[in-house]
């Protein structure tokens, strides 16, 4: 497998990583999210790493420029279902993930990329939770 | 990697199938799957298989397995992101996916799980839309 499938869910962009990655699927992460930000308006990013056992430095940093590159395309990106023992080596390499946010899980990741949403344009927000509940979307 | 990440969105539960599928990775998607959705009270659940170039008999039963599963718990399935490609070769092998309900896109499989949904309980829906949009679930 060289490609990640996103999957867009209402206004957000969903990513489940499941293998580990190597250069050359990282890059065309990258290239393809950028991508389809921008094709389908996304205003936010929900990467789930509940399936990695490890999040070495590489996996930081791209995480990371994940989110740089998200946030000039005005998308907020949200790394969510985080293992314990992920968390726990993150720090003990000195890797706190600067510039991303977490959450615990993608219903949480979510709620606060909604509530993100919510503060920047209150009247958008509810305009698009109805829209996400119905699916009426694009 | 010998379990795929199931995800909660809400009331549904969404599996992304990346991988080659063999013996023991559906086995275990079966019991894990099962076990979600008595777990989180899940009413439906979307299989996204996007990422897969080619579907062959055993995953097709493996669908078709996992569709009546969920039914007997109360949880309707929908397929969603087959590829062009794999929908002709299907049809070659002469496998119609019986009692697989398919979708585009997560969206539209979302769509499709809320009208269903709305159908049986026209009460709920509307409480599970609000809830769904706003994050505010369990």
């Amino acid at each position: 497998m060289d490609r990640i499938p996103i999957l867009k869910l209402g206004r957000f962009l969903l990513v489940t990583v499941q293998v580990d990655m190597h250069d050359r699927l990282a890059m065309n992460l990258q290239e393809d999210l950028t991508s389809r930000i921008v094709e389908t308006h996304a205003r936010g990013v929900l990467i789930d790493i509940s399936a990695l056992d490890v999040v070495d430095s590489f996996i930081g940093r791209m995480l990371g420029n994940i989110a740089s590159m998200s946030r000039i395309l005005d998308a907020d990106t949200v790394v969510v279902g985080m293992r314990p023992a992920v968390a726990i080596t993150l720090v003990e390499l000195g890797l706190s993930l600067p510039g991303v946010r977490t959450a615990l899980n993608v219903d949480k990741g979510m709620e606060l990329l909604l509530t993100t949403l919510d503060h920047e344009q209150p009247g958008e927000v509810a305009e698009l939770a109805d829209a996400e509940a119905s699916g009426e979307r694009y």
